[in-house]
């Protein structure tokens, strides 16, 4: 059976996932880029880059990934859904190429892009979103995307098999957070911790 | 000038450096042993315990020191002001070795206990409390003892030179955390991250 996996998802040390204060301008509020250099400096993002540990954890990214699941947050900043044009903000051709179930109270019509990424939008609890994105999967696995918000309520609800989890060296005091209501997440899984000499550390969660 | 250090404090991954529920028969609350097992598996603390990365950490415990302050939540559970013979949870030969500051807004008598460890109390602020150290002290370091409350007192009123937080991958959900009000607190420091298979990280902020 596929596996609903949850890669690169950074916080920071306090737990936050995402900033304060999130804007068109601001994908994650007062973060600003500081939760994913970590990323940037990989040689899977930019040629010249290190090909060390964090970019071996990052090419894992959209390998073996059929379809991606996200919440309303990941896709726009708040009000998004008042603009009927509104397609995500990653430009025509965005970074998934398979089909990309946004989680929302506001459902709208797919969207079709470039590349093979499409959006579908869906107002449903975890299990019933996890059961239309396999299908789209085939026997591929499922990428949570983010937010926190979303990967807290697949966590609680027993739905992720593989949960990978960079901890940049930042605290953020603001924003929100991964960890909360999750009090003995770790009991189901097996953790192991491997420091960067970026000096993130990678968390993964498998079972 | 001798140093103001953090020596081998525990927290979990949402930040919590004592569980809820603290009483005399749970020091760290429903955290239990949790946050310490690492600890407890090395060399110094025990004979068989592994001799890697968390022992050469931990035994950084007493080198160089010459003082501790801790807050009262670690010298007692609540309430043990009230009880007049209350001399800490360590026995009569306490680990310390020398004196240590309790800082309490219930100060009594010093207490001089074998070994070297007198405990005095005092009421006062985080440079106020400091400056008494220091003269205990002489060239040596001074040690934050705890709980996270006074750490993050000390953090926030800059005194902090040397800060070793080890991060346990479990997911406590209640009880006292350490990065609360300290935005950005990593802005003054170098900041390293070093996993160990015991799979909790070792954080250093050294300035």
């Amino acid at each position: 059976m596929s596996l609903v996996r949850v890669q690169n998802f950074s916080i920071s040390l306090d737990g936050y996932g995402t900033g304060a204060g999130q804007s068109a301008d601001a994908h994650f509020g007062h973060a600003g880029d500081r939760l994913h250099q970590w990323m940037f400096a990989t040689r899977y993002w930019a040629a010249g880059g290190s090909g060390g540990v964090d970019d071996a954890f990052v090419r894992r990214f959209d390998d073996g990934i059929g379809a991606e699941i996200m919440g309303a947050g990941k896709f726009g900043h708040p009000g998004w859904h008042e603009d009927p044009d509104w397609k995500g903000a990653w430009g025509p051709n965005p970074p998934f190429h398979t089909p990309v179930f946004v989680l929302t109270h506001h459902p709208r019509e797919s969207i079709e892009m470039e590349g093979g990424t499409t959006f579908h939008f869906l107002d449903a609890p975890p299990a019933e979103a996890l059961a239309t994105a396999r299908q789209a999967a085939g026997d591929r696995d499922i990428r949570l995307g983010g937010g926190p918000t979303m990967i807290r309520d697949f966590l609680a609800a027993g739905l992720v098999d593989h949960l990978h989890v960079v901890v940049v060296p930042i605290v953020l005091g603001r924003g929100v957070r991964l960890w909360d209501g999750l009090e003995g997440v770790e009991k189901d899984y097996r953790v192991e911790a491997t420091s960067s000499p970026s000096a993130v550390t990678h968390l993964t969660f498998t079972r």
